[in-house]
């Protein structure tokens, strides 16, 4: 997310995607290969462990492996070379020992996604709190409901936020989903484990427990179903996010200031603007998930043993569909968090038009108040599907 | 999918996504409204008989419907004007009642869809069953497996299959989850269902259930979560197709030579070539999958109570989605079943080079069979989630 | 555009881009070809003459030639059988000599093209038009500009509309551009014209020049640069469309109401609504073409001498980017054509706060007439563009 | 590009698209504007001078920019406030006057676009070059044409490199004309140009004229066809860096081995393996730049005076588009400057069935050197026009 990533990344998610947490996690898969094998006796137990004490990330330069990544097209190569390097003779060659660079790679993918999905997940968690509390709360506020940008009928601010409501669930149960299937990758060179000999399940069954990642039914290296359903889960996680920005901007026009964000965005000019500054960046956000989840979507179409260039696609689409999909819900919870709002200016909005419908179906609706249907009840399914 | 759609889409599918089963979808929506409505007390049992039987889509011209929509934007206020007149009075205004265009047309989209997916589904099995069947018959098939399209170390052409079948399998767990879970929608003019009164839900319920849809939550008129759990689905569906096309193609290649398709397509020209048209149309189809896919992620983004042309963009969309994933996943399955397999030049084409590997590991590996690894137990491994 | 595509299209477009009209196209190329063959003495006269007869679409049955062509992956072998058994022995092998599929499937794209281009460029004449006039009109009616859709310093309609001029002049510019270099096809088999011995690039002049497409360099099977700039043509006209649908939609929100559609769509339940339901169209076009658009450029990696997949994602990418450009202008253009401009509304909504900006640089600035700038003489610059 | 950037963009290219390079830009266009308001006589020349030595971007820390500007939402109002403290009083205020946060950074990305498409030209004469050395070299060098990926009919490297070359033209054509179009912005804060009172357009032309950017009609602020334009461009060459890649990566696999890099990437357990490792990440380029370029694409769909989000999303995916471009056109250029042809492969591979067409239209083709058609006379056509 260049240029000035930290407008859109939260620092927390930014040190969670960074070149250092891709290291960090090659070499823990590097580490949890190692002893596996040890517990399988494929490996001495002396050399294992010289293998992981030299898994330490403090001991690499991650920017110097991205240079001599160039000519072998991952850094994975000059990685292992580097960590044979750390360990020295006679243990060296235990390193990396029956791998290929997409195991770690991948596996590496899997950590990192673990990790950001904790963070997207935490903040879906707050995006369902705040709609929640407002969804509670305004249950009796009365607001335009509007189609096509136009005032159709009454509804309440409560329905509307019960709606974003449920949205959130569903991103949540998605990624949920997903995180708790994210797999381990391990295959060897062309996913047969043959440097494994005999013991290749066993080890990939050891690699994938220590590492707590799912055992896959075979070597994904090409066969990506676990990441579509990644990009599937984000795309969605952000079209919520997206959803509920797109809102707040409409209420917060200057014609419309039904809310504000309480912590409205300075403009360079204008000392009297107050812009909904975390909703923008949540919709632009948006846009950058969705497309980078079009990239993995893509990478599925991958060639034989080992994809010529998909694959290699996904490091990047992967890393910027998690950002951004975690960019685009911490604004919008943020937005949400510090919404401001305008109950009277909602009701006072509200159209006599509202209730023509209301009319032509020859009701008794006085009021914008007398034709608000079943809205309490959707806030009511909408609360107790979030607190069971 | 035009022009020449026959080229892409069987004709099953064709018709199962034509404008008249459309019309019939929105047709049965607006009877089992009237059905609900009637059961709950609100409209008279012979007025809503009156209803039902005008839902015949033989009485409607779907061409006139759509010139007519033009300029409502939908097809459904066109509709509900000839449905009712059909229905002639006293009886007239009992069609449609309380319900939205939305309503009528998402609730047709969700009957379309679960047509259209069960031809999917059913074609994701057919290819499961061929890919089981090869993964099975050629466990013992030596082939190079290559990466970045060069040969890398031997495997099995069963191991090939087993990951094709684990890719088929995922595809269609994700197919029938979202199958089951397809949702009707009633919400009325915004969501409230207003024009019910007090019985809203009673309605909802009763709607949902003689359609055999999930009951929402809440109205997801802007809560697209339920068009975008399909889009995962159907990406993730056509890129599997996409993936073993992609294969076959490649295996096919006449410097390859280790399958073919078994009715290999015609040349407009050269007498001698047997392209491998069906895969060649699944990677066509994966296309227009992903992209539709795309749009409907994009129409996550809602506005308000009902989106000003996301939600206009998502008919044409989800149409082209399920053509098109339809139309690789029963290409791919064409391919699979055709196919012929040329064993013995895959062992042959096998380079020495494949055991370079085992040798620098210090491996005893004579030949390629000796090369194998976990092969046959990956295989195994998928052959019992097939089973299962 | 399915279902229901007179919504979106115009009845004149969909003409222009139905598979009669692939058809004719199909047959022109290959009348043409025949007759650059004669001219160049290739093939007889007469037997040249008896194709040219036979390349009548009267004559064909495009639904059934799709059907056929399943097998193929295209339509052309189907239609040269057809076609040769129209022409009879002993001329029938005169037609499509020398050519391949693509060839002729290629060169009928550019005059499909060629035709919806021109409905797409009037339909932009249309909008500039419109356009034009709302900014000559207007250019003393002051309208509060809105940035993050907050209300910030006053503008003028006129301003507004100038904007929009230049972005529809830009983008007819573009496609005009793409207009006059729409190539012919002609390679034969794999590009090199074998099948023409000395001949091929007269017989390619020839037949370009009577098809009045542009001569290529080499023949582009696979090197897509000329669907690429179409690609970037359309998304562009496109975008401007939806651009202008957006502002429209903005502007004619009920609290906003400042224009209204002068055809407002009918809602089927609210009487009272007038759906501005030419710009929601054109904002669902706009997705379509986007869409289509990256699939166009994704087929520009193309293998060798004919793509696997990418050219056959072609066909209905290039169709529905046609059509749903077309839509999108068409839609745009029949907005603005009736656009409602309530002149006094825009002026009463423009907020006090407006003039901040004005205040904190010490201007003299009383009302928001006075604080205009340079509004006026970007009008003058847009219209001095338009009507050069 | 992230992570590991390294192995996908040039160190060159990543340092003009820094954050440290888009610093420099926007105070390139602060610079600017202080001069051209001086020459004009609106800001005192003591004060711009004091503006102008100012904007030494030396000065500023841009990660705590980017850090501030979380809450406005763009990085110019924090370096707006950094930069009136570097001047001090009293002529803190003659820096940003007039001006709106996206006059300076829409004026910066055409900067930034500007240095980066420079390599991308650069890059491009670099494969035009090689592609036309090929050209010449090969045109006597026989290969079998591919369709579909099967033998078709012969053809010539060459002329193969000839189609390359026409594609890189082509592309080069477009940057070029894109290179040479890229305006300056300047509106103020809603596109009046209001703070500048009689001599906006005076202001315009000055600092447009001193940044040597296109002086344009009106504001673009949300009028994004030059964005649009850009998108074009950049999608069509990366597109024919891809296509040049796939073949690459097509020729050089195991079995075909008409072409290898000549600095084939190592893999981390094979040592016999030399792939084709810079054809590869052209290929992962390709589809990041394809995938943002459809984020600008998307961006044209701009609110009113300014965008809530559309604009945000540009600045990411404008960085994206061009790096990835630049590294997909840097990576083909790397692969086609060391290939090794193997021509002796290259006519071994051509398989017998290769003449079958010219049998079939009884033509005396006793080789394949026989049926080569006019493949020399698009070699001369293609060549012609490299050297023009």
């Amino acid at each position: 997310m260049n240029p000035f990533s930290a407008i859109f990344v939260p620092d927390e998610l930014t040190e969670a995607l960074s070149d250092r947490a891709w290291l960090a996690a090659m070499l823990a898969a590097e580490s949890a290969l190692a002893a596996a094998q040890a517990q399988d006796g494929t490996i001495d137990p002396v050399a294992a462990a010289a293998v992981v004490a030299a898994c330490d990330p403090a001991r690499y330069d991650v920017a110097a492996l991205a240079e001599q990544g160039r000519s072998s097209g991952n850094p994975v190569v000059p990685l292992v070379h580097a960590l044979r390097e750390q360990i020295g003779e006679p243990h060296a060659a235990a390193a990396h020992r029956g791998a290929t660079s997409q195991d770690i790679l991948d596996t590496a993918s899997m950590l990192v996604s673990r990790d950001a999905l904790r963070f997207v997940d935490s903040a879906l968690g707050r995006i369902a709190d705040s709609c929640a509390q407002l969804a509670d709360e305004h249950r009796g506020t009365v607001i335009a409901a509007r189609t096509l940008l136009q005032q159709a009928v009454p509804t309440t601010f409560g329905a509307k936020a019960a709606g974003w409501l449920v949205g959130a669930l569903d991103a949540r149960e998605a990624v949920q989903a997903c995180a708790g299937r994210l797999p381990a990758q391990l295959g060897g060179a062309a996913g047969t484990l043959a440097a494994f000999g005999e013991n290749g399940i066993e080890v990939l069954q050891a690699y994938a427990a220590s590492l707590e990642l799912r055992e896959p039914d075979v070597p994904w290296h090409t066969i990506r179903t676990p990441v579509a359903e990644l990009a599937g889960a984000l795309a969605t996680t952000a079209g919520v996010a997206g959803k509920i920005a797109r809102d707040i901007v409409l209420l917060a026009q200057t014609e419309v200031a039904e809310v504000s964000e309480g912590d409205g965005g300075e403009s360079s000019t204008m000392p009297h603007k107050a812009n909904p500054t975390a909703a923008v960046l949540a919709a632009a956000c948006e846009r950058h998930a969705r497309a980078s989840c079009g990239v993995l979507f893509e990478s599925v179409v991958a060639e034989h043993e080992r994809a010529a260039g998909a694959w290699h696609a996904e490091w990047h689409a992967l890393t910027t569909a998690l950002a951004a999909t975690g960019g685009a819900v911490d604004a919008t919870a943020r937005s949400l968090a510090g919404l401001r709002i305008d109950a009277e200016r909602m009701r006072a909005n509200v159209s006599e038009a509202t209730l023509s419908e209301a009319r032509s179906l020859g009701l008794a609706a006085e009021r914008p108040e007398d034709y608000l249907g079943s809205a309490d009840a959707f806030v009511e399914r909408a609360l107790a599907r979030y607190r069971a």
